[in-house]
C-alpha cells in the first residue's frame, strides 16, 4: 500500500494519517484541495518525496473542483491551489517542485479544458510513480556504502511513509537488509515530533529490522563510543553547493559523525536539490507552534510548566563540510558537490 | 527552602520530590538509609550536588537505625550503608565523595558511640551547608563570564533543585540576572527525563528569567545562526585532564558551540573532580531503563510502538578539547587542563 495515493474507484485522494500512527492505522480521504493544503500543514503527511507528491493530487482534486469551462480559466483555478498548496509548508523544496511541474503540463495542454483536468491528475500520478522508482534507484546505489555489521544512525522517518512508497535514508537501510546485510538501526526518536520513535520504529518493525529508539541527544555517544559505522538521514532541501536542509537535529548529529570520522550521508531524490540556492543560509526554515514542544507528557502529565515558553524550529541546515557523500537516484554523489550535484541534476 | 535538609524537629531526612515537579510540590521524608539509595536510584533527587549531600545525610540515617553498641559495630554498619548508597547511582563522583569525607570522621571518633552517631550527622550538615556556599563562590567566579545581553544555552536542571541550594550553572546564570545583567536562556528540554523542561523551566519562572525551552537536537540551530552567545552545564564527575562527564547530550551541544567558536563552560564544584582518572573514557556510565524512553506520550496517546526497543544513557563524556573553561569555587579554571585543575584542586 502506498501511503499517499489516488483512489480510481472513489476518484479521492487518499493519505494515511501518519499523526495517529503507531497506535491508529487510518486512511483519509479528500474532495478538495484546502484540505490538502492544511492535511499538509497539519503533517497528516510529511517526509519531502511525499509532501511532493501529496501537493500533486492536491492540485488535481483542484482541477476536478474547477468550474471554468476554459483552458484559461483552469489554469488561473489551478495558479490560485497552486498558491495555496505552496504555502502548506516552506522548506521543502519538492512542493515547489511538483507544483511547477504540473502547471507546466497544464499550459501545454493544447485539447479541451477537460483534457487538461485529465492530464493534471495524469502528471500527478507520474510524479507519484516515478518517486516510488526513483526511491528504489537511491536505495541501489545507497546500499552499496553499508556493509555487512553496521550499526547506523537515522533521523526522522524517511521510509515509505515519508515518501509515496519505500522510502529514501530508511529505503536505503532497507535495501540493504533484502541484501541479507546484518544492520541494526538506531532510531533517533525525533524531537519534537518524535517522527523516529513513532514511524521509523514502526516501520523497521514490518521489515523485521533490529532497532533501538535512541533520544536524538545520545547519537555522539554511540558514535563517540565506535558503536555506530554509518549515518544516514533524508533531505527537505539541497542547495547547490550540498548544504542540505532537514529535520531538526540533523546538523548536530552530522557534527558527531564528523568528530568521530563515521560517514554522513543524505539520501536526497534530486527533487529535492535546488540548483537556484547558492547555499543553505539561503532555504527558509520553518517555525511551527510552540505547542508541539510543550504538550509532551510522561506518565499521564503534562511535562513543562502550564506558562512555559518555546521554540519550534522544524529544520536546521547541515554544511556540505560535514558530509560526506549524497545519495541520489543518479548514483552517489561525492565532493566537490557544487561541480558533481549539477552533474547529478542535470546529467551533465 | 532547601532542596535536601534534616529536619532537627522531626530527626528526620526530607527532600523536594523532584519526579512530580513542576505540578505538585511534595517534600518526602525518610527515616531509613535504605529507602535513601532507594530514592536516588529512583531520581527523586539528582543532581551530583544533591546527590552527594543527600548520601550524607542517608549516611546519617544509617547511623540512627544502627543497633550498634560499640564504635566498631557502629563503624561496621555505617560501611555496609556506604556500600548501599554508593550503588545507587555509578557517574556522579559527589556520592563517593561525601560517604568517604564522612566515614573518615566517623572512624577518627575517639568518644562514645553515640558520640559518633551525633559526628556523622554534623559531617552530613557540614557538607550541605558547604555546598551552597560553594554554589555561590562558583557563581559569583561564573557570572563574570555573562555579559548584558547574552542568550544562554543550558541543558539539564543544574539549579537550586540539583544542589542543596543555588546550584552550579543555573547559579550562575541566577546570580548574573541578580547582578541586572538582562539575560535570556535556552532551555535544552533534556531527553528523556527532561530535566530542563520539567525543573529548569519552573525554577527560571520563580527567579524570573525569561527563557525559551528548546528540544536538545535544537541548540545546534540557534548556535549556528548567531543566535546564542554561551553555553552553560553542569557536571557528575570530571576526569584530571578536563573531560566532563554530564547529562546525556552535553557532548553534542559542546560540539555545537565548538564549530560555532561560541564559549561552552561547565561549572562544576571541586568535588566533582576525580584526579584519581586521568580521562574521561574511566568515568563509569549508567544505563538506566528503557522505559524513561519508551514512556513518552504525546496528547495523550503513547508515542512508540508497544513492543518498540530503546537505550537510554543517562550521561556522555565531552572532551577537554571542546571546553572553554572550568568554573568551579576557586576560581575560572583554563587550559591546561591537567596542571590548572590541580592546582584548583589541591590550592597547590
Amino acid at each position: 500500500m502506498r501511503t499517499v495515493f489516488w483512489d480510481y474507484e472513489t476518484d479521492e485522494f487518499k493519505m494515511i494519517d501518519q499523526r495517529r500512527l503507531p497506535g491508529v492505522f487510518e486512511v483519509l480521504a479528500y474532495r478538495d484541495y484546502e484540505s490538502v493544503a492544511q492535511a499538509i500543514t497539519d503533517m497528516v503527511v510529511r517526509g519531502a518525496p511525499a509532501i511532493g507528491a501529496t501537493a500533486g493530487f492536491g492540485l488535481a482534486l483542484a482541477a476536478r473542483e474547477s468550474a471554468a469551462t476554459s483552458t484559461e480559466g483552469l489554469l488561473a483555478d489551478l495558479q490560485t491551489a497552486s498558491a495555496v498548496l505552496k504555502a502548506a509548508r516552506p522548506t521543502a523544496v519538492n512542493l515547489t517542485w511538483a507544483l511547477e511541474r504540473i502547471m507546466r503540463i497544464a499550459q501545454s495542454v493544447k485539447g479541451s479544458v477537460e483534457d487538461a483536468r485529465q492530464a493534471v491528475l495524469e502528471e500527478a500520478q507520474c510524479i507519484a510513480d516515478e518517486d516510488v522508482e526513483i526511491n528504489k534507484r537511491m536505495a541501489e546505489h545507497g546500499a552499496t556504502l553499508i556493509e555487512d555489521g553496521d550499526t547506523i544512525v537515522h533521523h526522522c522517518n524517511t521510509g515509505a511513509l515519508a515518501a509515496v512508497d519505500w522510502g529514501t535514508a530508511l529505503g536505503v537501510i532497507h535495501t540493504a537488509w533484502e541484501q541479507g546485510k546484518k544492520i541494526h538501526v538506531l532510531v533517533d526518536e525525533t524531537r519534537p515530533r518524535l517522527q523516529g520513535a513513532r514511524l521509523t520504529a514502526w516501520e523497521l518493525e514490518q521489515y523485521g529490522i533490529p532497532y533501538d529508539i535512541i533520544p536524538d541527544n545520545t547519537a555522539g555517544h554511540f558514535l563517540k563510543n565506535g558503536q555506530a559505522q554509518k549515518c544516514f538521514v533524508g533531505s527537505d532541501r539541497t542547495a547547490a553547493n550540498g548544504d542540505v536542509a532537514n529535520k531538526i537535529g540533523t546538523y548536530m548529529l552530522a557534527l558527531a559523525a564528523h568528530d568521530n570520522g563515521v560517514p554522513f550521508y543524505p539520501v536526497v531524490p534530486t527533487s529535492t536539490i535546488d540548483l537556484s540556492l547558492a547555499h543553505g543560509g539561503l532555504i527558509p526554515i520553518e517555525e511551527r507552534d510552540p505547542a508541539e514542544v510543550l504538550g509532551l507528557q510522561f506518565q499521564g502529565e503534562r511535562v513543562a510548566p502550564v506558562k512555559a515558553h518555546a521554540r519550534n524550529i522544524a529544520f536546521d541546515v547541515t554544511p556540505a563540510r560535514l558530509i560526506t557523500a549524497i545519495v541520489t537516484e543518479n548514483g552517489v554523489v561525492y565532493p566537490p558537490f557544487e561541480a558533481n550535484l549539477k552533474k547529478a541534476v542535470l546529467g551533465q
